[in-house]
């Protein structure tokens, strides 16, 4: 039937369903896509080991988009354009896109400043309502939707996201030319960090990251040094690494204590340790380590306006080559047994499950 | 007997005395300074309630002066040049002058940086050795002498010191014309932030301070808004008076939890949390708050070649009158009686007691 499409949607904790929902109706200012690639992201996983955190509970809509799960999953998806609404003009039926998921109010003093991602409201497609990615067809407003360059596949328009994360925070953080950069973690986001540095022009970027698989991503992706922080002296190598002085910037993209305690004590006087990550617990910080070398924390969010284009742009360029993040393809009916069970079990030979969505209809067809 | 003189020194936790010891010698490159007057220090009364923790103790001596207690205390301190060693050519004797305590080695790579606060070895004149304020005579490196102006009297020379602690917090933090800024603690180094953001132009400070009398003080030193975070909402107030906004700069110079819990609170998306306090304990974050919306956290750490020259000139400028920060004058056998006595008992109703050399040595002949 046309007018029910297929979604993969929460319904609490360890509780996700395949199931028909209706097909969007298309209104104005907004783009109908049917999503072909959408990656699963760590958030995904722990909303289904212990959320619902981000995503709303039915008894507290979110303040947007007004609904509370059971909502559509997935929130770094590519797609094609099907019908666009009134008023519509940058994108057509047929183009190829992908989706900046971020929702905000538009409204509030962050937003008036441009920051999006510090919206009091925000929220995202996927995670908070207005559909999301694993589904056959889902509606999202004009401004949301960025056309692909041809020179981009589909399956690396599913990627922007997460490199999207990675080129806010070296984009905000004080990193410039000819800075060492240490990165604490080897996952998607640790790699995306990683590839735009890379991109960017950057010389010596060090990671540490305690699996050896992961290292071998995080060289490949082109990291200059990597070490495991449990075999070896990570506060001396570092140091080796930058003639005495330490890493100018350090980026977390763990949220560790033990590691945040280390890479301190591994960056330079007046050095900047930049949180990516998201705690469950509070950080505790040596006072004396931050204090006495004028060394600074940093906190970042998500993406904000232009850094989905900056990374198509990067890629389109040749800058960033991403599409070896890929390490697996499953269908919608194989989220929770090849997607979250596989990050779950195996997450250090993986980077990035992307669920195709196109082979999954065809294979239920 | 002229080869002796009068010092205060520590020789343990809540053991200091006044003796006498051998008169300083002049060496090459060095001055010797008559104390005039010398300010007493939250420092000094840790190092007496609770130390040595700063002060090298007799196992550890200290890396560059290789000292270790019993030494001469007083870090704060105005006085005249009696006399000069081979080579020295900024000053003379007769010349008004304040010292820059801190003891640096000249050759780490945070040096060789120009931070020479955050050199790996560093130390202070009054707390690692080579003599102190609270002392007849006293002898230091020539780069520590700082010639003070005919207009500006030597009581007030006693103030550079901590004033050169706010002024370096406000010059290395993003703090920028027209930002807001709210103040954590109303003690002697809050009112030198408030003051140096006065001289400086700020026209939107806010200090949060427990104390009604230290909320006057702050009030009389230049703040705009004085808050008692117990009886208000603190971040309520600041959000009210910056426009919704929250501030843009916080500076904390109190170090207590419960207070950068809120400070982070009350500060814009991108907001900065400065911190000058000296820790004992581990700080704590709700990493969200700095997440979510993009906030810092930087140390800074006394102050750096130039600050006291730039807090020298602003006073003579007149754009900062710290004199009414001297809340009691004391003689060098009063420092216990009435010194640090007076700032654990009655620290609210004081913000700087000067131990006023001069008049010890009259009062003792």
């Amino acid at each position: 039937m046309s007018d029910t499409v297929q979604a993969v949607r929460y319904h609490g904790q360890r509780d996700i369903r395949l199931e028909s929902i209706p097909a969007p109706k298309i209104a104005p200012g907004k783009v109908i896509i049917s999503p072909k690639f959408c990656g699963i992201c760590g958030t995904d996983l722990h909303e289904y080991l212990g959320g619902a955190n981000l995503i709303p509970k039915p008894q507290r809509p979110h303040p947007i988009t007004g609904e509370t799960y059971p909502l559509t999953l997935g929130h770094e998806f590519s797609g094609i354009v099907e019908e666009v609404g009134e008023g519509v003009t940058k994108v057509k039926p047929g183009d190829r896109v992908c989706v900046q998921p971020i929702i905000y109010d538009g409204e509030c003093l962050s937003c008036q400043r441009g920051l999006v991602n510090c919206c009091d409201r925000n929220g995202f497609i996927g995670l908070s309502g207005w559909g999301g990615g694993l589904c056959e067809k889902t509606m999202a407003p004009e401004s949301c939707v960025k056309l692909l360059p041809d020179n981009v596949p589909l399956e690396v328009g599913a990627l922007i996201e997460p490199l999207a994360v990675g080129w806010h925070a070296v984009d905000i953080s004080p990193w410039r030319d000819n800075d060492s950069v240490l990165v604490l973690g080897g996952g998607p986001i640790g790699l995306a960090v990683i590839q735009v540095l890379k991109g960017r022009g950057c010389k010596n970027i060090i990671v540490s990251e305690v699996s050896g698989r992961r290292r071998e991503f995080a060289l490949n992706f082109g990291a200059h040094h990597a070490i495991d922080p449990v075999s070896e002296d990570l506060v001396k190598r570092v140091k080796d690494l930058t003639n005495g002085l330490g890493a100018d910037v350090a980026f977390d993209a763990a949220g560790v204590q033990v590691a945040v305690d280390t890479a301190f004590l591994a960056l330079k006087a007046r050095g900047t340790l930049v949180n990516i990550a998201v705690w469950e617990n509070r950080a505790q910080l040596h006072m004396n380590e931050i204090v006495f070398r004028e060394r600074s924390y940093m906190g970042v969010a998500t993406y904000s306006l232009g850094d989905f284009e900056a990374v198509i742009d990067a890629i389109s360029k040749g800058n960033m080559t991403p599409a070896e993040m890929i390490t697996k393809k499953i269908k919608l009916d194989e989220v929770e047994k090849e997607g979250f069970s596989t990050l779950i079990h195996d997450k250090e030979n993986h980077v990035k499950i992307l669920v195709d969505i196109e082979a999954s209809i065809r294979g239920s067809s």
